[in-house]
C-alpha cells in the first residue's frame, strides 16, 4: 500500500518532463487516421515503435494487431497499463482541423486518446525508471468495440507474453466537464451483449404483399415491441438498456425483401435482470415472427458479450486517493455505475485486482452552454461517446498521463 | 380494323417458322446474365445485333442502353413493339440450371423473356415481310423497374428516331397457369410512386439513448403507423398498396445511428386516392418525427412515379379477339386491373392508342400444387414477379412471339 | 313478370293518398325514442298498432319484440316487406329539434326511417287493396345491428307465422345526395363477423409493471398489429375491412388491470378472404399474447356473423326498372357492393328470391358543401350511418314508401 | 431524542395487552366491506366509534369521510399517527374466507390493515396513558389512491382540528417475507402524477373507416409509442415508471367511436426526470393525434399529483433504531426508494419532521415458493399491492401495532 501524498508528489515531479506538444501531435495524428477493429495496423505500429524507442521489449501482432510492451526494471511488483486502439464506423461531423480523413470511420469513442495517454505514460515511466523498480507492461488492445479484442489477446498468448500482474489499470475518456476523475469501488461498467436477429420473410413484388410475408413490417413491429422490455419488464430500481442499433432490409422500394436483419445491444448490471431480458427478447422476437406468419423461426444469436467491470474496492479507493491528491479533492467522486461496457476485465488474469476509472473531457465552453441544472441533465445534452460530434478537450492530454503514471507508481515506487 | 380469323390464320402459318430451340437458348443466356437498370449493355447488344441481322435499321445507346430498330416495309401503318430489358437486385433462389450467374442480380420480373419475345417476333416479321406492308419499330427499353427508362428514351429523342406509330403494343409475363392472356379494355396497371424518407435522429452510444434521438425506433414506428393508411384511410372499394421495401439504419448494434432511411412504394388506381395517400404518408412521417423529438423534419421525396396504364378500349378488344382466335376462347379474359405498374405508356406519343396484356407463365405442376380453390388464391401461393423463385415455364416462348406478331399483323397486314 | 310502366303508373296514382305530415310525425316520434336491440317495445307497439288498424293480422313479440303483419287479399303471390327497428348506443350530436331524448342511444342507422316507410307502405297497400290480389306480409325486425334479430325471428317461428313468399323486399337509407336508388343485381352487402377478444394479463400496481403482465399494452400492440391484416394480407383487388370498435381495460390510472377486452368487426365479400382474415386475426392475437408473456392464451370468439347479401339478379333488374320508371333513369344505378352488412337475407326462406336496395338521404345542402370531386370522395366527407351526426333528409319519406309499394305491386298487381 | 432500548422495552410491555383475536376480527370485517375513495362511511364509522370508546375526542366527516381523534394527555409533545382507509376497484381473486363481499371492490392495497393497526395502536396507547404524556392524534384519511384525500383533509381544516405535531408517523403494508420493516432516511416513495388523455376522432360505421378518424387505432399507437419514454428517454441510472392503467373506447364492434380515453400514471424520483417525461408524454400524444389526422388536438390533463415522500433522516434513523430493538437487527434495513407513492406527506404541516416505513406481509409459504434467488426477484413473483391476489399474512397484525406504538412512545414517553 502506498502513501498518496508521496505518489502524488513523485508524479507531479515527473510530469513536468512530458512534452505536451508532442502528445498533441500524436493524438491529432491518430485522430486523423482511425482504423476499425482488428485493422489497427498503423495505430499499433506507432505505439509499438514508441515503446521500443523507450526501451520496452515489444511483441506485435498479438490477436492480429495487439501490442505488448514489457519494461523489466528490477525486482518488484508487476503493473499492467492497458489502452484500446480501435475506431468506429461513424461519419465524423466535428469539423475539427484534425478530423478523420477516412470516410465513414472515426475515433468517436476516444481510443486515440487512450493510445496517446499510454504513449505518454510509458515514455515518462521509462525515462524515470530510476524512481521505481519492478516490471511495467503496456498493452495496446485491438477491437474493444464489441469485437472481443481482449479475449482474443488472451487466446493469442497474452498471459504468457507478459508476467502475471499485481495490478492492472485502465481508463476511459467520458463526457463531463474536462478535468474530473470518476472512481467507483465496485461495479463501474455494465455487462453488454450483442444480439443479432434475422427475420425470415417471403419476398415478392411490392404491389402484391398478400403473396408475400413482409419481413420489413415484421421487424418494425419487433422494434416497437422490444421497447416494452425496459418499460414493462425491468424494475425501475434496476438499470438496463436495450438498443436496436441496426435495421437493414431491402434494396428497392418496390421489392418486398426475403429477410430483415436487426442488431441489438443490451446493457445490464445484474445477472437475473440480464437473463430475464435475454429471455424476453427471444420470446418477443419469436412471437412477432409467428404474428407475421413467417415461413421459419427467426435466427437469434448472442455474441460480443462483455461481463460487468467490477473494480477491486480497496485498489480503487487507493488510486482514487492518489488522484485526489494530484487533482484536488472535488475532482474525484463516485458517479455510480455507467451503462457503458468494456472488455478490459477479460484481459486480467483470474484473481488479480484491477481498477478502471474515467477522465472527463467535454470542453468547458460546450459544458457551460449545455442546458440543464445538474450533471446528469448536462451529460444528456453534450456530445458523448459514439456521437459524430464527440471531441475531447485537449486539456486532458497531460492529466490522462498523470492518472496512469501515478497509478503505476502507487505500486512500483512503493 | 382487322379480321381476327385472318390474322390468326396468318400468324399460325408464320409461327411454324420460329426456331424454338434458338429462342430457348437466347432466353437462358439472358437469364444467366441479368443487368441492372441503365447497365443493360450485354442485353441491348444482343438485341441490337439480332435486329440488324434481320434487316432493321438500329439505333443503339438511346438513354444509355436503349435500342430502337426500324424496319420500313412499304406504305402502311406504323406499329411499335416494346420490351423492357433490366433485371433486379434479387438473389436468385430457383436452383435452375440456367440461373443467374451474377451475385445478387436476377431477372426476377421476366424482362429476359420480354427481350426474347421481341427477338422472335422481330425476326419472324422480318422474315415474312412479304405478308405485310408498313413500318415495324422494335424498342428495347432500359430501366423499367422504377428508374424511368421510358421517359429517358423519349427525352433522348425516341420520338424523332422512330416514325409516329398508329398503335403501340407491349406485354408482360405474369403468374397464373401458363397459357392465359389476360386483356383489359381500359385501366390495366396501376399508378406507382416511390417515396424516399430520411428520418433524422441524434446519434450516440447505444447505452445512453436518453442523450440521443433514436432514428431506428422512430422509423420502426413510422412503418407500423403507415399500415393504417390502407387499413383505415382507403375505402375497401378502392385498390391501393403501400409497401416499405427498404429500411436501412445503423452499422453496429451498440451505436445509435444519426439517421434512418426508408424506401416506400405506392400503387393506386384513382387520382384522388393517390393524393389522399401521399398526403397521409407525409402527415404520418412528419408527425412520427415530432413524436420522436427528431432534431429536424424528415426528408420526404417522391420519385419514380409511373402513371396508370390505360389501354385503348377498342384496340384492346380487337387484339383480344385476335388472341382468342389464336389460343382459344377461354384463354383470353379480363382479370381486372393489376396493382403492378409500368412506364410503357410513357413511351407512347400523345394521342396514339396502345394495348398492353399479360402472358401467364407458371408451370402447370407448380400451379396444380398451389393451395387454394380459385385463381386469386392460387395466385397468392405461387412465386410471382420479383420473387427469388420466379421461374416462367419455357412453354410460353412460342406463344409470346405469336401474341406480338398477331398484334402487329392486325394492323400491318390489314 | 311485371310491366315497369304499369307498376309505376299505379304507384304514382296511389302515392298521392299518402299523408306525408303524418309520416313525418311518425318518423320524428320514433327518432326521439330510440330503443336498443331486442328492447324495441315502444317502436314495435307503434308498428303493430298501425298494422292492426290497417287491417293486418298481427303477431307481436316474435323474438321478443318482432312484429309480423299479414294481409290476405285473395289469391295471388305472397310478398314480404321487411324493415328493422333497433337503434344504436351512440350519443346524438345532430342538434335536431327531434333529436333523441334517450341519453347515449340514437337512431344513427336510420331504422326509424325504415319503420316509417313500412308503416306508410302497409297503410297505402291496405287502403288500395282493390288494386291487387295476393298476400302482403310486413315484418318489423328487432336487433339488426349485430345481434341477430333475423335469425332470432326465424328461430321463433317466422316461417310458420307467415306464408312462404314469392319475393322478399328490403331497403336501407344510405349517405348520398337525397333521391338516388342504388340497385345491384348480385352481391350488394358484405359478410360481417364480430370477433370478441379477451387478453389475459396479470394485474398489479401501476408502479411495478415488472411484477405484472400488462394487458393494456398487449392489447394496444394487438390493435396496431391487426392493421397489417388489410394492409399486407388482403389483395388490393379484394375488399375487406377490419375494425376494432371496442377497447376496454382498466378503471384507474395506477392499477394495471387483469385483462383487456377488444371488440372487432370484419367485413368481407369472398369466402376465402374471410377465412384468411379470421385465421390471421387468430394468429396475430395469439402470438401477441405470447410476445407479452400472458399467463394464458387469449379468448377469441366469433359471433354476430351475417352472410353476404346477394340479390337475385333478375328480380333486382325488374325492381330497378320499376324504380327508374318512378324516379327517372339516372336515379337508379349500380354502385357496386357496399362494405355494410345486413341480416335481411337470413329472414328469407331457402330458395326464395329477394331484393334489397338503398335510398340515399343526405340533404342537398350538406352534399353540395362536402369537399370532393366525385361521389366516392363526397361519400367520405358527409355524415354516414352510425355517425352521431347522421340526419336523413325528410324529403325521402315519400319516395321510400313508393319504392316499397311499387316493388310489392310489381308482383301483387301483375 | 429517545433511548431505543427503553422505548422497545416499554412497547413490549404494553403490547402484551393487545387482543389479537379482536384485531383479526376487525381486520377481516374491514376486508369484507371495502369502500372506494370518499365513500368510506362504514370504515370511518368503525374507526371513529372505537376512538371515542377509547377516550379520544373525535371529529368525523373531515373531507367527507375523514376521521380525526385527539387524546390530550397532559403536557408534552404532539404526535400524529395516520392511516388511510379507501379500497380499490379491483375484483378480488384471493379465495379467502373473508374476501370482499362487494363486487368489483377490494382492499387490494391493505388500507384495511392500516386502519386495524391504527385502532390497535390508539386503544393500546389510550389504555396505557399513564406511561406517557403529551397529545396523541389519530387520523383516518380517505381517498389516498390518487384522489387526494390528504390535501382534502387539510383543505377541510385538519390543521385547525388537531394541534401542530412534533412528529408525524405513517406506515404501509408491502410485499416481502412477513416480518421486515424497511426504513429509508430520505426519499422513500416516488412522486406520482395521473395524466388523463382524450383522443378525439370522427365516429362512424365500422365498415367505412375512410370516412372516419379512428380514435381506437390512434390511442393504441399512443400506448405503444409511450413505451419509448422509459426505454429511450430516461437514463438507466434514473428510476421512472409510466403506466397506462385505463383504455376505454367504444361500445360496439361495428361502430367506430368518436373518442378514446386513456388514464396514465407516472412515477418519478427527480424533478428534472418528471418534467422531461411530462413533456415527452405531451409531445407524443399530440404528435400521434396529428399522425392520425384527428379533427382536434387531444385533451391532456395532469391530476392526482403526489410529491415524493422524503423522510426526515434523523427521525427515520431514530425510529429505525427503535424498530430494530423491537424486532431484531436484521429486520430493519434500507431497501432504497420505492416506485410507489403516497399523499401522506401532504397531511404534514410545513416544517414538521415525518417518518414513513413499510411492514412486509407476504406469507412465508408464498414467499418460499416464489421463484428467484434474491429479494428483488421474489418481489416480482409474489402478489403485490393492487393485485387481485394481494393477501397480507395475519401474523403482521401485532407487529404493525408495535411499530406505531413504539414510534409514538419514542416521543411521548421521552
Amino acid at each position: 500500500m502506498t502513501d498518496p501524498s508521496a505518489t502524488g508528489r513523485l508524479t507531479r515531479d515527473l510530469v513536468s518532463r512530458v512534452k505536451l506538444t508532442d502528445l498533441e501531435a500524436c493524438y491529432q495524428d491518430l485522430h486523423r487516421h482511425p482504423e476499425l477493429a482488428f485493422q489497427e495496423h498503423r495505430t499499433a505500429g506507432l505505439l509499438a515503435d514508441r515503446l521500443e524507442s523507450a526501451g520496452f521489449t515489444v511483441t506485435r501482432g498479438v490477436a492480429r494487431t495487439g501490442v505488448v510492451g514489457v519494461l523489466a526494471n528490477g525486482d518488484g511488483p508487476v503493473v499492467w497499463l492497458r489502452g484500446d486502439m480501435d475506431a468506429l464506423p461513424v461519419q465524423e461531423a466535428t469539423g475539427l482541423a484534425y478530423a478523420s480523413t477516412v470516410d465513414g470511420v472515426m475515433h468517436a469513442c476516444g481510443h486515440d486518446l487512450h493510445v496517446t495517454w499510454l504513449v505518454g505514460a510509458a515514455e515518462l515511466l521509462a525515462d524515470a525508471r530510476d524512481t521505481w523498480s519492478g516490471t511495467l507492461v503496456v498493452i495496446g488492445q485491438p477491437a474493444e468495440e464489441g469485437s472481443g479484442g481482449a479475449a482474443a489477446m488472451v487466446a493469442d498468448g497474452l498471459h504468457r507474453l507478459a508476467p502475471r500482474p499485481d495490478a492492472v489499470f485502465g481508463q476511459h475518456v467520458a463526457p463531463g466537464p474536462a478535468g474530473l476523475y470518476p472512481h467507483t469501488p465496485g461495479l463501474i461498467m455494465s455487462a453488454a451483449d450483442d444480439i443479432h436477429v434475422t427475420v425470415p420473410g417471403v419476398g415478392g413484388h411490392g404491389s402484391r404483399p398478400e403473396s408475400t410475408v413482409d419481413p420489413v413490417v415484421a421487424a418494425a413491429y419487433i422494434v416497437t415491441r422490444l421497447q416494452t422490455v425496459v418499460s414493462r419488464e425491468v424494475s425501475a430500481a434496476d438499470s438496463a438498456v436495450l438498443t436496436v442499433g441496426q435495421f437493414n432490409a431491402g434494396l428497392r422500394p418496390n421489392i418486398i425483401p426475403a429477410e430483415a436483419r436487426l442488431g441489438l445491444n443490451l446493457r445490464t448490471q445484474k445477472a437475473h435482470v440480464r437473463e430475464r431480458i435475454l429471455a424476453a427478447v427471444r420470446r418477443i422476437v419469436e412471437a412477432e415472427c409467428q404474428a407475421a406468419g413467417c415461413p421459419a423461426p427467426p435466427t437469434i444469436t448472442t455474441g460480443g458479450s462483455y461481463p460487468a467491470t467490477v473494480n477491486d474496492a480497496a485498489l480503487d479507493q487507493e488510486i482514487a486517493a492518489v488522484h485526489r491528491e494530484l487533482f484536488g479533492h472535488d475532482t474525484v467522486f463516485d458517479f455510480g455505475p455507467a451503462m457503458g461496457s468494456e472488455d478490459f476485465s477479460l484481459l486480467v488474469p483470474a484473481g488479480v485486482p484491477y481498477d478502471f476509472w474515467f477522465v472527463t473531457s467535454t470542453p468547458q465552453d460546450v459544458w457551460q452552454a449545455a442546458p440543464g441544472d445538474d450533471l446528469a441533465q448536462k451529460l444528456d445534452a453534450v456530445p458523448g461517446n459514439h456521437s459524430p460530434l464527440f471531441a475531447p478537450d485537449l486539456s486532458v492530454l497531460g492529466p490522462g498521463v498523470q492518472t496512469l503514471v501515478s497509478a503505476a507508481l502507487s505500486r512500483l515506487a512503493a
